[in-house]
């Protein structure tokens, strides 16, 4: 967890604070369904709640403490809180094991993660959108290879954007299933010592589905299902950026990330301003990829479980949630205050004399009678002239001038308008946005 | 693709043969509503499905020759139809680009290749289901850290895998629903040249559904979820094997590989009996979530698209759809042929001299009225006993004989009874197999 | 950064303390050097260096403050530094970039970190060697596949670690020199506003190589390099720790982590002692892995450099240094403590029934005439027997009483003789350790 | 193995044709060793040889007809060349384990891949130096972030390059060294069947060096680092792939690709070059980084040794050294044919407004004895405006009428001279090229 990358609700999931909550609100759920199944007496769930109600403070250090000697972090918790609530605490944890504890939190955890991830991809879908709207008609040049292409919109570029995020919602609701799930099954998942209804109630009580079969553990392929997703949507997230970041190199600059009047580009160059921001993002979606394989790797745990994962989950619970929540939160602000210059998005797109046309011509010339192969070559021994003339020829004056090209002036014309490439974005938009 | 790694059906989807059949369907629509749209003359259409009627055969070697010189494959291709078809074939093509063909091919051959996975996974999982109900009852000591733990049945391992594998099955559902899209939307995606219906049209024909907006390719998070899924299968899959792998260990040997009659497990020596084929599902699930990554790193094209990610996909669009598909068949045949050892089993279980049951021991102290931390050191004490013992000692008989034991013999035997851990196998299997 | 996982020393050079000393020593050093070209006063330098010989803390919340109205981290501290030395500090950073300054002091924290490093493999190679001697003839089974082939020692197995931990060593040591660079070129690394000679000065000052040619940033294959001989190293521990997880395991138990008196192993269940840092190595393992891929995909930079490497350094180079700090310190100490049991491991290799004799006897056979075809069939029907028999029947015994078998029982009982099998010991020995 | 990305001389290495040549050589240069020994007669090793010496032709099919049925590759082999040579083969294999043939094979096959590689880095390396001289002094901007930062030259891109492939070819050199070796040792590498000396016999005869423990097999960290360092150099072949694509795109059209008269870069547009060599190399370079991880996996094997690396290798040792052979053979013509446009360059450089020059003016500035937040506001103010007319205004007209910069329009005008930038390329290339 890197502080600068970090956004405060998030991080706040991942506090001893929070979880140590959680352990309490399981432990007390279940104790309260142990007392309904008159394994427990009643009082044990009331004296737990009774003391919970009075919004106790957690005492990390103190439990630290006590993990210190035991060297176990359930029993140092169970110790803890016995030391608080008094006798009635020993009928906690009745027939459970740790793991039940443990991995039901994290069920928790990683759900409440994905709801703040969730609301994040929503306001980047509304920051996307607009700018998607205000930018419908804006025309640019379309580039493939980096090569200019043909005319599209500033706003279909961010309909893309919109459309790949919005999947990209769907996959982590998908996956926001697949985790949050509840197991509260005992040593080795075989409900030996405690009531499957138990869990159930606990699952009810946290708004977790019903683990249908566990060995000590949920098992690790729901978990590297979500991780994977939070890799996928960390590779879009690069791909806008790096959208951002081409449109503003120096020779391009059809759009700039917002520059705040105190912020200096570079310590020796004045003049500089520089896409930081969605250059960080690249480099944060490399990380979030990069946690992608060790969760794939903590799959194949050692038969009804190895602590192997443990660790990992350690680091990548945190640090994938809450590198992502700020990824999806930067990405929103560059977004929503991009500068757009469609007055220079114009001058790019005429700045090839014409060649982003070509195509149209060539379908007239095959549409007129040419064959397709001297079609082609008609217009690329054109176009050749005009790209190496850096645009300072005219691929429609050229096409005039050549005898060999059987379409009169006015046809030549009618395919270098703009707007026929355009004529289908309130098609695409209605898909992309609804009707 | 390694030859030995490989099975014809889905090698068959990735032959030139194969795709060359997709690229003509794919045209051959399309010509079909350009001809509705009045773009084309009917008569195109009507020429190139009255060519493929008469089923020829595809000439690799022509097409490859052609494409030596023009270097562009789309390109060679349709001048290789259009020798074949005559002059009609001019109007195929017309305002589509080669993306338009090779997007739309690829997804064709995905979902196909697809459908073979979910047809491995239903063979998996019966194959699963089968061992499963065959060994619902048939005890095994459960284990966590590949310690012994509390018995579980030989068909509860099965029924985690099963409900895992359903759970596969999901995710490759909704992952073949990520990558069936069609795009006909031209060099950029705007429609310029071509009518949305063209789209609509070949996408109802090759069984997919409409991409809402491309940029000339399919956006790449598609693909990356899809190998990213598959990566978690391989991770699934690892995870049976690892436990076929230790279960059939010389010290465990409570299940084992089927070994066939004319098999050598090593040159040198004739007595081993190796589980090759578990730790070969090993190696491969490492390859096909090594294609993982790639996948992801190709989300992030400049612009509406550059190529790099073409080259990838040539290597794990195969690789990693056919290697998976020889992992899940491998796997169904170990499952399905594994000797399983119940004997065995229950020798392991009854090896640590009764230590398997300290939990309920520890339990029924503190139902008694013990404290739970003196119930533990109670237990503890004499477990640790039998612990250093290798299984000589028995813990009923040091705990009968403990004097601050306050539980009587008969009390005691009741704890150690194994029908007590197998009371709730019904209800699991019903949460997995259904009622 | 995991605090329970992490070590005070590394965690020190990852402090905004030491990088901010680190950044004044460079600023330092290079105002020296261009003080000796005559480029800057003396009188700066001196400035400098005065106020540094009062030792003063460095307020890193000051530092914060400004950087947040600034945007720029190096500005933001010679800001500060400026305010504390007075005037003399405006001729520090003359002709130098901000990426002069945080590369060449990556460069230094990376070469601390790695000292630290060498000094955690020169402890686990010397714990090592310890237990391989005392171990040297301590008779084991070797095992391929998981199944019991042919006799080695344990002191054979820990040799093997030492060699490849031995390798890890010379690869970081090598690692370290791919790092421990100094860049001193300015804005895109052509000097012009720095002379050289500036660069070669901080370069010895810092204990650092001269960058042949940089870009403003050293070049990233570097970082790349070394990231990657970390996974590696990582990838060296998981192995070795994944020896001990199998050795503890209940029906092998040949070795044991140790487990302390106030230890408890589960919370359920009082008997288990599970190698829980074994397994914990093993996800850490994981960890620095999956740090591998980000610092390679941070090699292409664009042109003369982007900043998206730089949020990638933020968290692998401390995450990858601690943990695996962390990581080599805690194998240390398993192999200094680790519980070994001789006897356990000759009863483990007894109880085959001489099949792990079977390979010596094949050898016999074909020496004395038998084909090697035939002598293999004759040597599997009695190791299958054997095999069946769960190690109550004796390979020796059966061999005798097979009247096919052409070797008397003096020589047969010669081919079961263990020395046999640790006669070159000392061989590999003194290739491993030395003479 | 893509055969589009092959060249036949590496993809020959991995032939059944030359593992099995490379198999019989160990065996038979193992038979001398034995018969120097006196463990087998002499005739056995000569019979070999001399069967050897007629120049058989592998028989493949026949090979693997056998091992259909002893689903064993060395054992099937070993038949072979029995049936081949007669009753004295069957002192072939003496005391050998198939591992011994197999990673000594596998050593020698990375060797010889190796020694590809090397040539193929040194072909590049070539390329690149002689056309980093060509363009030594030929100025073009240098770019941080993608924005014009200040001059460097073209040649200066190269010679980083060139550096950049020196410490790859280095790597390699190193990582060559740490897979040639042999291990002769036996079924747990104990040499309890075989001795030493016939180990060191063939790996002096192999050109290998001799591994100082083995367990059956060469421990896999080697190999995990081999394949590291594959990574690495591919990383490296991606940033020379993304700086050709950044300067070939349309707006900045530095440099080109070669472009072949019959070579079209689009079906649908005639006027596309793109830089398809290049985004194809970027691809590339996600695949041999995705064989990294598996590798890293294939370390852990289990105790003396599973066989899960085996099907990992077959894959990644082909495919990665293919891949890298045909990527850098690829980029070495790129390189090689490279369209360099220097006046373009010029025209980039200039089209700021001199923008580039600005550290300098802060530079002269500060010695003139304004302070440097001063300086860096007084520049950053004319600055902004040049920015804003998008190179329309010049810097220092701007400057020269600003009444608060304390210089002379001959100061400024000495301030704008591009040659003081190209002052140290002679220092910079003596470091990289040597005096």
């Amino acid at each position: 967890m890197i502080p600068r990358y970090s956004r405060a609700p998030m991080t706040a999931i991942w506090t001893p604070e929070n979880r140590f909550r959680i352990w309490f609100e399981i432990e007390a759920h279940a104790t309260e369904a142990l007392a309904e199944l008159g394994v427990v007496p009643a009082s044990a769930a009331k004296a737990l709640w009774d003391w919970w109600a009075t919004k106790p403070a957690i005492d990390v250090a103190a439990i630290d403490a006590i993990e210190a000697v035991t060297k176990h972090d359930v029993i140092a918790f169970l110790t803890w809180v016995a030391e608080q609530v008094g006798d009635e605490a020993r009928f906690m944890h009745q027939g459970m094991t740790s793991s039940d504890v443990l991995d039901t939190c994290l069920a928790v955890q990683l759900a409440q993660a994905t709801d703040i991830l969730l609301a994040d991809l929503d306001a980047l879908l509304a920051a996307i959108r607009t700018r998607a709207e205000e930018h419908k008609l804006t025309p640019t040049i379309g580039r493939s290879h980096g090569i200019h292409a043909e005319p599209v919109t500033f706003g279909l570029k961010l309909a893309q954007a919109y459309a790949e995020f919005d999947r990209c919602k769907a996959r982590l609701t998908a996956a926001r299933a697949e985790i949050a799930t509840c197991a509260i099954s005992g040593a080795v998942g075989t409900f030996a010592n405690i009531d499957p209804r138990v869990e159930a109630h606990v699952a009810a009580k946290m708004g977790l589905a019903v683990e249908p079969v566990s060995t000590q553990v949920i098992p690790r392929d729901r978990h590297a299902m979500y991780f994977a997703v939070l890799g996928v949507i960390a590779s879009s997230i690069e791909r806008l950026a790096t959208e951002v970041r081409h449109l503003q190199r120096t020779e391009v600059l059809e759009a700039e990330e917002y520059f705040s009047p105190g912020q200096k580009g570079s310590s020796a160059m004045p003049h500089k301003r520089n896409p930081v921001l969605t250059e960080n993002l690249t480099g944060l979606a490399r990380m979030v990829r990069g946690y992608v394989t060790p969760a794939l790797e903590n799959v194949a745990l050692w038969h009804e479980r190895d602590i192997s994962h443990s660790s990992v989950e350690r680091y990548i619970g945190p640090d994938a949630t809450i590198t992502l929540d700020f990824a999806l939160a930067r990405l929103t602000g560059v977004i929503d205050k991009l500068l757009v210059y469609p007055a220079r998005m114009e001058k790019n797109l005429n700045k090839m004399g014409g060649l982003v046309h070509s195509q149209r011509v060539l379908l007239a010339l095959t549409q007129a009678g040419v064959s397709r192969e001297d079609s082609y070559k008609l217009v690329q021994r054109n176009a050749m002239k005009v790209w190496e003339s850096d645009g300072q020829l005219s691929l429609l004056e050229l096409l005039k001038a050549d005898p060999e090209v059987p379409l009169s002036d006015a046809e030549l014309e009618e395919k270098f308008d703009l707007g026929y490439h355009l004529k289908h974005v309130d098609t695409i938009f209605a898909r992309v946005f609804g009707a």
